[in-house]
């Protein structure tokens, strides 16, 4: 695509492309953005090395000319996205890309690779956090997608209002809280429970999560509170019928004079499981496996279209026509409305290019300024802030919205701005 | 777990991890491994570093002993496992990590991020291509998953029979064929399809493959024979009734005297659409999304459990005896037994340390070494040999068995060899 527009010269046309899913997983209300932030750094650091520009030589037809782009390339045009945390629904302008043509069509994929995967998690996290009413949640997901994903799952999930992950990386790397448990490995180590236990104790002392589910939950249960006291701080069940666990559990706990000692369940929970837990006893969940497979949806199934193109006499509109996966061109940002009680009454599509008689500011747009003309034009933020930043926004839906869990379809959809 | 072991002392027991999936995910009859040989350089490279070591120091109750531990951590255990492109069932001990308990302990996060997120494209795209009855399958999913995801994507896919991948980052690490076409965006960059048609040809000349759908197909097909002649090599339909379409467009080229022109398919296509338009005239298929994401299941659910541990006698079975997710411990290698005509009756767990009697010879043995006492035990293998393996392996399983795609449940579940 690349050579062919160098070659017919829209490589150098002003162009707009635009990051928007056409629908949400079934069963979604809404979606959470991630991603956006990251993209500042991972386009400066997307460089054309010596040995990529010798593979592209010898194994495709390119010619020198735009080899030499290649190694040249630096994008110099500007963009501007929902922030991570942000919530988005069908055809939303996620993120609008304004640059040369050829230079915003190099970067599909990594603007998409980097948004979808992040999204999908952030997406499924939300909801997770939102039907488990209060309740503490811990990312466990590392062991289940791939070695770097788990770092960028970890950041996305407490975004979303995660509480801590266990992913020591993202710990170090976003400074998010980092929260972990023993596992089963280390009880069977041991010749028997009791020695695991005090092995675990001598480290943590009562300040600690204790797994009680290796061999007897009841008689597991029983040892801890012999080995920590009953100051301990909390056990983790994994296994078993949950709900049914938890309330037997802390009888004994109670029982055994351990009353403020915490539950803590895992065991492949999902947002329907949470839901479902979030009515018991328990106090904390660890998620894994579905939250950073993005519960049954991995991708955010973003897709990245040109829509608008400058032919020499300003930006045209343009489109796919055919019959089905049909979109709608033009340059595009969004505004919101609000009913008095501060929740969302939809999202407007609306021109950023054009400003003032329809009765919205720049300030109420959607999407903030990410690259400005090749420049990073975001500002570091914290996680922590994203995170309340989500929290807080998320309270323009209707509580029902944001914990049913068989939504009949998106809660809204982005439409133009009518006068 | 490690600060625990290490003052209780079991981190330095003999202990024997495995990998292994309790189940198969729904309507999957068979699993392909993919990970094991990338383990040698992923092990050899996962040190901790001076900024990790800080963060352990002020945010974990990690002793100066421990934090010692990590600084000077290298592997010294061995690995053995199922090599890229094996098939595996339930029960099947997929891999086998020999080492001092904590040495072993400490790799469980990156050995099941490794397998777990590479299996699932592997065991999704075997599927694929069993369906598919010989048409060219391209992957084209690296937009919908992670930027380092979609590398090994492209690999695991090409290892279980995909034929190219549009990753050119894949391309040149692996040496796997690169393949693309080119996307809507190069069409409506041009003042019209001609215009866009005419850049192409002057790339590619005929050899190359159109995109045709982007504004109303059948007008396409006629401009692209049109602008490419009759010896076009290829058109490609992204939307609509794709069956439909791509009877009609065969059609349509034929009557444009382009008869050997070829038709590839795509959008959103999983094993369903694939099995359903492998009948069809269209010649290959494009498959993105629902391949880097494990076609429904993106995690292959692999664990990590420790089996076998030394506690000064030689090793002791170890399991988790709670009610579900209950396992079996013991050191464990697999065997396999065929029929006459080469098609796979069973597969049977072994102990790999003992040895003679009972009808098998350790070159029967499934597991191959990957790491022996610290040392990269594989020789290099080009992916091309691996995908070769598991063409012909895959043929161990009736083919009504490869094609069936809603099977009762797992073709076999490992199990336990009977004298």
């Amino acid at each position: 695509m690349l050579e062919a527009a160098l070659r017919s010269g829209v490589a150098h046309r002003a162009s707009c492309f635009e990051v928007y899913a056409r629908t949400l997983p079934p069963s979604r209300s809404y979606g959470v953005v991630s991603g956006t932030l990251a993209l500042p750094a991972a386009i400066e650091s997307f460089k054309f090395k010596d040995a990529q520009l010798r593979f592209l030589e010898s194994n495709t037809p390119l010619t020198k000319d735009t080899l030499d782009y290649l190694a040249n390339f630096r994008f110099s045009g500007s963009i501007w996205g929902y922030r991570d945390g942000e919530v988005y629904f069908p055809n939303s302008p996620v993120l609008r890309v304004e640059a040369k043509f050829a230079e915003a069509l190099i970067l599909e994929t990594l603007i998409l690779s980097t948004l979808n995967f992040e999204t999908a998690v952030a997406s499924a996290a939300s909801r997770m956090v939102q039907v488990s009413r209060g309740k503490s949640l811990i990312e466990m997901g590392s062991r289940r997608t791939a070695v770097e994903s788990a770092v960028l799952a970890a950041r996305a999930a407490y975004i979303s209002g995660f509480d801590a992950t266990s992913n020591l990386e993202a710990g170090r790397r976003y400074g998010i809280p980092t929260q972990g448990t023993v596992g089963h490995a280390l009880i069977l180590a041991h010749d028997n429970e009791l020695e695991a236990f005090r092995a675990q104790q001598r480290v943590y002392g009562a300040e600690t999560t204790v797994l009680v589910d290796t061999y007897d939950i009841y008689q597991g249960i029983e040892n801890a509170v012999s080995i920590f006291g009953p100051g301990l701080r909390a056990i983790r069940i994994d296994s078993g019928d949950l709900k049914y666990e938890a309330e037997r559990a802390k009888q004994r706990l109670v029982s055994l004079g351990a009353k403020n000692t915490k539950i803590v369940l895992s065991g492949d929970l999902d947002e329907y499981a949470l839901s479902d837990l979030s009515g018991t006893c328990a106090d904390a969940f660890g998620v894994g496996t579905r939250l950073v497979s993005g519960s049954g949806y991995p991708s955010a199934n973003f897709v990245y279209k040109l829509v608008a193109i400058d032919g020499g006499s300003g930006y045209r509109a343009v489109a796919k026509t055919s019959p089905s996966k049909s979109s709608k061109g033009g340059v595009k940002d969004a505004i919101r409305r609000y009913d008095d009680n501060g929740i969302l009454r939809g999202e407007f599509i609306i021109d950023p290019h054009q400003r003032g008689p329809r009765g919205w500011s720049p300030a109420d747009q959607v999407q903030i300024p990410i690259i400005t003309e090749g420049k990073d034009a975001v500002r570091p933020t914290p996680v922590s802030r994203l995170r309340q930043r989500h929290l807080e926004l998320i309270n323009m839906l209707p509580e029902q919205v944001r914990t049913e869990l068989q939504p009949e379809g998106p809660y809204t959809t982005a439409v133009a701005l009518q006068n």
